[in-house]
């Protein structure tokens, strides 16, 4: 069966990771992707270590399955290339800062007025509106300046940043979906639509908890080390051989929990509720590692996993690359070099969707303007 | 004009986090989402704190604009409601343990023999495939067995939990975009799909440099403080009055900030490219550090502002929801009560689309079981 983008051409005049990342989940679900880049250096990324074969391992996890064509758009040879993809896409992503584009007549105003049927997809650090709206940024800065920082770290520690950029990812992921939803909408009216994504603005859509607390409370949440909030026990538990973690999210599991470790605890008022063992958790907390800290991580993770709780290993990536789990749901596949041989390592696509084939490689990252002369072909077709 | 998603019927029968803020950013894109709970308690989450008049102010965040009612999908009348609802829906959102559905008759195979064109999109720990299909999973247990929790925490330190939720989120937006994607399919094949997202798979799809990493050296990144792995300098730094964060991710930034601190490093081979000052990390912290000491975090961040690099301070969730940026694109929304009076506060949608309004408020969430009547007068239309 045909995947649920075939016949979807994007245009992805971006680079680093919020809009490269946005493009690779559509290339994903189907999408044909075309990366236009600087003449010379190209996306920022190919310059980011590790190097493998002289070649960044970073760009390569998020520029598979694109071609790429180097244009320079203050050249009119170049230009006249680009209208004429611009004529046959469906999508534009564009990373650049709120201004730029518009320099080279190429803002979504006058794209629209051009190509009505094109969507105009833009992420950038601050949104296209705004005091701060030509900005620059990073995802250290979204992370800073949205929260998320703020409420990450030991208790009582300075923040510290998400290991993972999810500053760019989730402007990402908003950004695929706001192109899913412009398509949809395009069978309806036949025209595109601009979709202007902040990264910040995606950053604080994830703090549901967080806000809520301080909206509430009038307290914002500081650093929590392992644990949760506003649920407990949800948290990292010290065994004989080190950590491991265990979620009890609701009354029933905290019952199943108190049978697994023999701690008569469910009937204690002090713990008998949710809100309860929030209010007492770091009593909890010891009450639990006086057992658990007389056994090792994997008895526990096997006890608590026979008795239906929610528990299990802090890996690091290696462990996780190799998890059971996560090979059995093709979750790291191999990017090929241009002679079809396994060159680099990526996350596989978590949408699986029935009856559209799981891939388990990807087609080469492109080199620089490596595709030009298919590319000028396709053109002609 | 209408939302993309006028028109669109969704069922969620979910609770806790994933499901549910899948379902909120497709009622923000304009679906009408019908909760489907368990009669007595309902939703999890209803019971987490912090409360206001009673309500949960987590559930609030993630279940408003959406109504509500209690199914028991073991008793006869309440099956041939849902079956009607299932008739009249879009899309079924569950996030139930694989099998669970299945017993009352409701899995994948069977709503497609008899609903063809209902979309089914399951959001589970582990995903319906795998050895640890059936295991129960939250957010924490992904965090901590995918990877991200060994990447985040203090150098040298233990790893911890991110502050947000992004193990259950992280999911939820790659459901919606399965969803929407499936959307899309429909158009051309006039059939439903099943989309199968893991909590874990997500997880891991969001580790692009850390596999990289990985994968080309052979050790998995520990956790690195407030630095990003592959990119120097771009963390936080010491000044007069506190922290803030630089994120100098190319060499024209690089030459920038140099500039700014009047600082004659950009030409020092120790520090002239990227992967150099990877390598010089810790010293080249050190040699900035020794200038932004002699003034506050407000000077520097204006200072390199004005020059164009990529700054800016590290706010907690309060003054995140109170920075004129976040304001100025409506991102925190009041959430009303049934009287429609500003009860909570919630994050707004981050996907700004042109010409479709972005609401400053929402529906309020709905009391369990709070919306049978009007739902069983829709169903007779």
């Amino acid at each position: 069966m045909a995947h649920p983008l075939k016949g979807i051409t994007i245009l992805e005049m971006s680079q680093g990771l919020a809009g490269p990342f946005s493009a690779m989940t559509l290339a994903d679900l189907g999408a044909r992707v075309i990366k236009i880049e600087r003449p010379g250096t190209g996306d920022e990324s190919r310059s980011v270590p590790p190097f493998k074969a002289g070649k960044s391992a970073c760009f390569a996890a998020v520029n598979h399955s694109k071609t790429s064509i180097a244009l320079d758009l203050k050249s009119e040879p170049d230009r006249a290339v680009f209208e004429r993809l611009l004529a046959r896409a469906d999508v534009l992503i564009e990373s650049s800062r709120p201004g730029a584009v518009e320099r080279l007549g190429y803002g979504w105003t006058d794209l629209h007025a051009r190509f009505p049927r094109l969507i105009y997809g833009a992420v950038s650090g601050f949104g296209h509106t705004g005091p701060d709206a030509k900005r620059p940024s990073y995802d250290l800065v979204t992370q800073a300046r949205g929260g998320l920082m703020s409420i990450t770290g030991h208790v009582g520690g300075a923040p510290v940043r998400t290991g993972a950029s999810v500053g760019d990812l989730a402007a990402a992921l908003y950004l695929s979906q706001g192109i899913l939803a412009a398509l949809l909408d395009r069978h309806h009216t036949g025209k595109g639509r601009k979709i202007d994504i902040s990264m910040l603005d995606a950053q604080l859509a994830l703090l549901e908890t967080a806000i809520a607390i301080t909206s509430v409370t009038g307290t914002p949440p500081a650093p929590g080390g392992t644990r949760h909030p506003t649920i407990a026990p949800f948290e990292a538990f010290q065994a004989a051989d080190g950590r491991f973690v265990i979620a009890a999210g609701n009354d029933v599991l905290f019952e199943k929990l108190c049978v697994a470790l023999n701690l008569p605890l469910a009937d204690d008022p002090r713990f008998a509720t949710n809100p309860a063992r929030v209010d007492n958790v770091r009593l909890l907390k010891r009450l639990i590692e006086a057992v658990t800290i007389d056994n090792t991580c994997a008895y526990w993770i096997a006890k608590l996993g026979a008795a239906g709780l929610p528990s299990g290993p802090i890996q690091n990536v290696d462990q996780a690359m190799r998890d059971p789990q996560i090979l059995a749901r093709n979750m790291v596949v191999d990017v090929l070099d241009r002679n079809g041989r396994a060159a680099f390592k990526a996350a596989g696509n978590p949408i699986k969707m029935s009856g559209i084939p799981d891939a388990t490689t990807r087609r080469a990252a492109p080199d620089l303007d490596g595709n030009r002369g298919e590319i000028l072909r396709w053109l002609e077709e």
